[in-house]
Formats: structure tokens, sequence, C-alpha cells
């Protein structure tokens, strides 16, 4: 069981650009689904997923009837959204170990995806809860926006490649 | 002829950690100076550099005593610095075409070498003068620091290489 951080980000460090620009500098590429390090390899692993409050709202606004994950989610939050049409998603406000700890036991031996934003992830990691990120760097400066995982941390690197447009590396949090 | 920045970044799109960091975040890492999209590789082919102000600061507070570049280099200043001992050295603030011009002509045929800062390198490429970009991700995040390119721009990458500890990327300006 290992609890990572998948995500896209520009080659400035940016995972999503400034709020009115949406995500066409990410949606815009070219990725090869069934490649390397691609999102289908990873999400079959995945048991549990956990998301920041500004994502979720994200997903709502942009994609109000779609939520493409069935394993169980929590949304760590502090305000208020409406419960899920369908989805199994949790919202919570309890504290980062208790809700790893929740996510493991639901996720029963697979791993548990944080799949952002940057805070939460750095969250997760100030708890020692982090294990790995899988980054795919598209071919775009981006200059501002929501920074991919504000805090320092040393990795080792467990694979580079080369998916289309996109530079995938996966790395492991140096302990 | 092509004008290049050539620079180190952390995973986050840091070029420089925060002031009292240094750079042992970068120095601490293995890289092969004979491998791919070394700065060996790169700076045999290099006739001019430019630097920010900041940027020769630097190197001036930690590296008084040492300046490895052989070519004519510029120093894009309003401030003023004492002139270099040894080294070809000209404090310029003339506007950016106008350096740029200038390195052509001296570069003779050879690349111009963007060092940084990362809004430099905007700066030239707000004018059209920026050809490619070849980064060299470090293996840790910073969470803060000076940015690697505060604009948004379009890549088609060149090449991506492991260079020891170092994802390398090289990528060409979209037109």
């Amino acid at each position: 069981m290992l609890t990572q951080y998948y995500t896209a980000s520009s080659l400035d460090g940016f995972i999503a650009a400034e709020p009115e620009d949406g995500l066409a500098w990410l949606l815009s590429r070219d990725i090869d689904s069934q490649g390397p390090q691609s999102f289908d390899e990873f999400i079959g692993e995945v048991g549990a997923i956990v998301m920041g409050a500004s994502t979720y709202a994200w997903i709502q606004t942009h994609h109000p009837d779609e939520w493409y994950y069935e394993v169980p989610a929590w949304v760590m939050t502090h305000r208020t959204f409406a419960p899920h049409p369908t989805a199994d998603i949790r919202f919570t406000s309890a504290p980062v170990p208790e809700v790893h700890a929740a996510m493991v036991e639901a996720a029963a031996g697979k791993n548990v995806w944080l799949a952002g934003g940057g805070d939460l992830v750095g969250q997760f990691h100030d708890h020692g809860l982090l294990d790995e990120v899988w980054i795919q760097y598209a071919p775009v400066t981006l200059g501002a926006g929501a920074p991919l995982l504000p805090r320092r941390i040393e990795f080792e690197q467990i694979a580079l490649d080369q998916n289309r447009d996109f530079a995938c590396r996966r790395l492991r949090v140096k302990r």
C-alpha cells in the first residue's frame, strides 16, 4: 500500500493555471492512455482517493455531471457541499492522519491517491504520509497558478518516461 | 545561432531556493559532466552569455574569485558593479533587442546563453528572442524560490534524457 500523488504539471511547477484559464493548457496535449505512467495504469491500483475543497469545487463547476472514480473518495473541507447524487464521497474536516487511516482501511491493500491540490499533499507529507509522486510535465510554462507541492522534499527517482507530449517522472520520498 | 536558456530547476520550477539556502539543493546532486544535455556539451557551442543583476550578484557573493566563462558576457543591470578583474563582462541597461544584437555579433555564429534569472529570460521571450530552453530537473521540491520562467510559453520537446540524478529536457519555443 502506497500513498501517491499523481498529477500533471507545467514545466514551471503549476498544476492549474489561473482560474479563468481552466485546463486548456493541459487538455490540449497528447498522451497515450495505455502508455508509460498513464492514468489508466495508475488508477487501476488505487483503492481510495482524497482531494481538497478547491479541487472538488473545480470539478463540480466544470464537470458537474461527471465523476470518473469508482473507489471511495474523501474531500477535505470546511465548506458545505451538497451530497453527490451518485458517487461515494465523504466530506470531512477530520485531521489528516485520521482521514488517511480510514482511507487505508477502505483501500484494502490498494493504494491511496492524493489527487491534490499541492497544499493538501503537503499536509499529508507533514505527517509522514506521502510515499510517491508521479508527475506528468506538459511542454508549457504557465508563469503563475496553483503550486505543484509547496514543501521542501527530497526524492529518489523510480522512473522517467516519455509519453507523447509529456515527460513523466515517478519519484519516491527519501526517508 | 540559437538563443538558449540552460538551467537547473527543482521539480516545482524554482531555479534558486530562498537566498539563505544557497544552492545546496542543487550542488548535492550527481551529474555526468560528459553525459546527455550536460553543461560541458552545452557551453561548447556558446559564444556569448547574458545574465541579470541578481544572478551576477549571487556569483560575486558566493564565488568572488571564480568566473568560468571564456566568452564575452553581458550583465543587464541598473546597479553599479565594480569592473571584473579578469573576465570580459559588459554591464548594461540597454534595451534587450540591442543587447541581443551585440551578443549575436560577438558570438560569431555560436549560440547565445541566457543564464537567468527567469524574468530576464522572459524579457528576451517578450521580444521574440528565445529559441530553446534546456532544463535539468533535480529530484527535490523547494516550495519557494526564484521562478524558472514567469511567462506562459508553448514548447515542443527536442530531447528528454536521464543524467544520473537529473531529468533533462530540451525544448524549442513553438512559433
